[in-house]
């Protein structure tokens, strides 16, 4: 990964290889266990430190964020107190110190603030955020560490598909890999999670697949392609539009339907579904969404030694393009009439903040034909 | 953690907490994408640096293993080989490079001869040795590693049981924590694994217990304990006397039932069965084993909102006792005259090799009541 000293010297075609100057630029936030909560007061951020300690057990868990410069120049995030929210429910769950959700992001902007220059002038790209936490505990034992570092990685990324249009992928859905599972830890962001995928991913690659459709249970159910979002649209009987379980990896922070314009669907359901649903011609397009793609189209699945073909892009795909226009729009605030902004310290940056946007955005009406229904069912922990 | 400078200064009641002064003994192998195999001139053992990389994604995997001192002052390994054979095959799970086993063995035998003095003068006592190798790929992506660095931490440490004789722990058995699954990587030792235990671990202090029995599965099939291979022993019928599924954590490298003594049988069970021969009378002894405690009684599982004692003590217990001898008796080389011993670079360094081992060990005719049936089941992956 090329460290790159000028804002102007990094190449936004590829994702995640390119870090802001390491030397200058990993704020570290270094926690004791005096105290089990962050304060302000308890706040390091070394901007001339680089992490030296590694996770004892791997206790490593993290975020993924980005910052967005409007046409205003302004530089926002999208909705990061989700983050800050899944960031800080993953900390409990892998007995790293809670800390004060708000203050971090404080910092969060502060830090952005300082390399707001690197945070491309481009509409199509963004400044990639990636909040890490580590248990940093000096014992090779299995237990609660009483040392962790925080710490935050930016770089600038370019646009995942650079052509600017929609490049649609195929997915492996194989029943024998299982990411996440019923009293696991696949609804937290740790970063356990993650590394036993690239297998997976291989093992895709080599059936001449993109990504990873990953299903559960005997019964095939659908819940995650790659680490997106999984989103069906098709006309209405029981087919269902999205999917996001319980103990899956995401947030729901993506997605129009917290927006206005959509409402989503979301309950379990299975590959038999799904092929029922293409059969009678009643699935339209199957796309994914999250923070690194933005949103990305689904044109073949490879299930059980057969290929089935999704006709996503022959329909447009109308709903794919508007979903990733009305995310788009909101990341770099061409709805800006809808929600306020946030101000912090004034130039260039500011924030937008998830619980302000939701209690004031205008309400966009428009036909909805989709159905809420959000499930509870408590899977996960 | 403390880094110890001289042999004479460690304190053997804690485990796992001190190492070897880290500015001396911190061997590197480090690894390019040039070649997929470890050879022996593509190891590096850089005895002067310490590891300054963090795993990318959390890419990190580990093994446990020790060096006992014999009372002849030869330093030996336990099966050392059935430890490199799993890392091994972690590592290709990992999707790190695969390396030549016997080549990573000669490198662990070479530093712990040079370390010998570390190894405890004591036969309670023992070096502690954490083979390590985690992915350094400079990327923020979910991607394969095309850098890798494996190095290996030792450290003494005392007796699990500073008084010499056995302490029975407690077992909390809930169902709502699942630690392995099919089609997930439970059967690797990988480092996700073992971070989200800690709150189970806490789970079970909450309810007055000293570690966790994992279950799996509607029915309540017993895994493990804790990090150990869990083991009844019972009068005969359908009782299982050892259960080691394959999608479990641990190697089947401890147990005589490879020694000759004792013949085990492997095979599902639930806590229904568990309960079931508790209130028959037939359940005698239950007890764990792993390479930290290699023998640790239990007296008592929490499950389902009930205690249930266990007569293990009551017992004796004397099949875990006789269990514990014959495995210290191997790994101190009391049993000398049974196992040859490979001599490798004279002085006092030598290691006991498992294949060599099991090809040539003088079996030991006993009464042996239990039926060897190991289960092929195919999970994991």
């Amino acid at each position: 990964m090329a460290n790159i000293e000028n804002p102007s010297d990094f190449d936004l075609k590829v994702f995640g290889r390119q870090l802001i100057s390491a030397r200058r630029r990993w704020p570290i936030i270094s926690w004791r266990a005096a105290s089990t909560t962050f304060k302000s007061t308890d706040l390091q951020v070394e901007l001339n430190k680089q992490p030296k300690k590694k996770p004892a057990v791997s206790e490593l868990l993290f975020e993924g964020m980005k910052a967005y410069r409007g046409e205003d120049n302004q530089v926002r995030l999208f909705r990061p107190m989700m983050n800050m929210e899944r960031m800080h429910r993953t900390a409990h769950r892998a007995c790293l110190p809670a800390f004060d959700r708000a203050e971090l992001l404080e910092c969060l902007r502060r830090l952005i603030d300082i390399d707001r220059e690197w945070v491309p002038k481009s509409t199509t790209a963004s400044l990639y955020i990636r909040p890490t936490f580590i248990g940093t505990e000096p014992s090779l034992g299995v237990t609660k560490s009483n040392h962790a570092l925080l710490y935050i990685i930016l770089g600038p990324v370019g646009p995942y598909f650079p052509t600017g249009g929609f490049t649609p992928v195929s997915l492996l859905a194989d029943p024998k890999y299982v990411r996440a599972w019923t009293g696991g830890v696949g609804n937290y962001k740790l970063g356990g999670n993650y590394g036993p995928t690239i297998y997976v991913q291989n093992a895709a690659s080599k059936e001449g697949c993109q990504q990873v459709l990953w299903l559960y249970g005997n019964d095939h159910q659908v819940t995650e392609a790659g680490t997106m979002n999984f989103f069906i649209e098709g006309t209405c009987d029981s087919t269902i539009k999205r999917f996001n379980p319980p103990w899956s990896n995401e947030t729901k922070s993506a997605g129009p339907g917290a927006t206005g314009e959509f409402k989503v669907s979301e309950r379990t359901f299975t590959m038999a579904d799904v092929l029922k649903g293409l059969k009678d011609n009643r699935v339209k397009e199957i796309f994914g969404a999250g923070t690194a793609c933005v949103v990305c189209p689904v044109n073949r699945i490879f299930y059980d030694g057969e290929n089935y073909l999704i006709p996503t892009m022959e329909n447009g795909p109308d709903i794919a393009k508007r979903f990733l226009k009305e995310l788009t729009d909101i990341q770099f605030s061409r709805i800006i009439e809808h929600v306020p902004i946030i101000i912090y310290a004034a130039v260039h940056v500011c924030m937008l903040f998830a619980d302000r946007l939701f209690a004031k955005k205008k309400k966009v009406k428009e036909t909805c034909p989709f159905e809420i229904r959000v499930k509870s069912k408590s899977m996960g922990l």
